[in-house]
């Protein structure tokens, strides 16, 4: 059992007929497609800019992943909403894990966890490197 | 370590533009999208037909993945080349077990492990469900 | 001067992250997913079954495309809220031709023109054919 | 007939199972998704570097499109060979047009017309516009 640590946000989806494959239900990285757009629709409706407007810290790119687990408990098809659930569960000093539910309706259709790390890019040598949590990140997420 | 259950069995992938993401890097989904491409060459390697090709069992849609974990150690961009090393490291009864490693060269990207099941979809019902794995494939992959 | 012969019907599109390329605009192939998804949008709205629960005729497949083109006006990127406005601009025996408008507010940023078939699949031979524009389409679309 | 003006470049393209949709056939945008790919591949093979390492002119963002014109002749599917052959049909002050033939072995699946510029993004603005095509290109493409 998770305590949350942070707010529930919630993303819609509809599945459209270019996200499944020859066998009718969704090609399964485009869960994590949208589990990815959870993310960021989260950082948003905490109240944080898109990555491309972010100047402190400088050259932030994102929040590239280090790790994801999935399991997938039920297909799903075209023309069904599906909504991600998603919040922080825990925040480490250069990392924080993402948790996000995906159900159609109370059906649960598949679940991930994430490891991310905010990361800039030097605009000399072109290297991602993690950065510590900003801030702005913890005081508005949590 | 692991030892090896299967062949190992590598399939090679350009890095396309549109693969990358406004980080410049591969939008981490398609890695998933690429290991799903090796599993399928695996099994195509070791002589099996492509699903829409099977009969017995009527009815197969592929192998749907029950779980997946994947680590990622280094970024990937576009023009370049990545190798996908796969091979099946558990057989059981109705699901087995991939393990994918992506390199650029000798640098290892990201790895992947799946859990996996045959599956075939009811034409009545339309209900997908997973079967015990097929003779030829225990034959065929080991 | 385009005299509309049918609906003209909105699809709401989020733009994702992973949408966008490394130059940071919207990777243009995903305009035409979203024009493919408006066109299946507009005849569930007409009240028109999903591809899949077709029974007359049988073994439908949906509508292939069998020539698009597009014009783009203006970029788009990741945290944007766009929408198709499509309509059917002509019906004639086997094919009919969609119009899709993609705009960002007031803004327009591509447009598109499609000519696509209904299209069964012979379940022994494997072969896609066009047949003629189904009555339900006239009936409900138009 | 179309007099070429420039060399032909051939890529090559394995069709994955999650390119292709629930009727068991490539997804449309893909085949532009590969034309893409091959356009940029045309660039690298004629000596151009990939866009991230231009600097002369700075800033460059890549080719986007302004028109694509495209039509499909017959599906394709998973566990196919394509290869796509790509030239440039014209150069004019600010655009050029790439033409496209897809095919499997010697049929023809799809064929797309595309109008490009190169473009650069104002640093200061994040604004995109379109360039005089580079000398080098005009130099190393021809």
């Amino acid at each position: 059992m998770i305590t949350s640590m942070s707010k529930v946000i919630s993303y819609d989806i509809d599945v459209l007929f270019g996200d499944c494959d020859p066998a009718g239900i969704v090609f399964f990285p485009n869960f994590l497609k949208w589990m990815d757009a959870s993310s960021l629709n989260f950082f948003m409706q905490c109240g944080l800019p898109p990555w491309r407007a972010w100047t402190e810290p400088a050259n932030m790119i994102g929040t590239p992943l280090i790790e994801i687990r999935t399991q997938f408990h039920k297909p799903a098809t075209y023309g069904e909403a599906l909504t991600v659930h998603t919040e922080i569960t825990e925040f480490s000093r250069k990392t924080f894990t993402h948790r996000h539910v995906v159900q159609r309706g109370d059906t649960l259709i598949c679940e991930g966890t994430e490891v991310r790390a905010f990361c800039t890019r030097d605009p000399e040598s072109g290297i991602v490197k993690a950065i510590p949590l900003p801030e702005v990140v913890l005081a508005k997420c949590r």
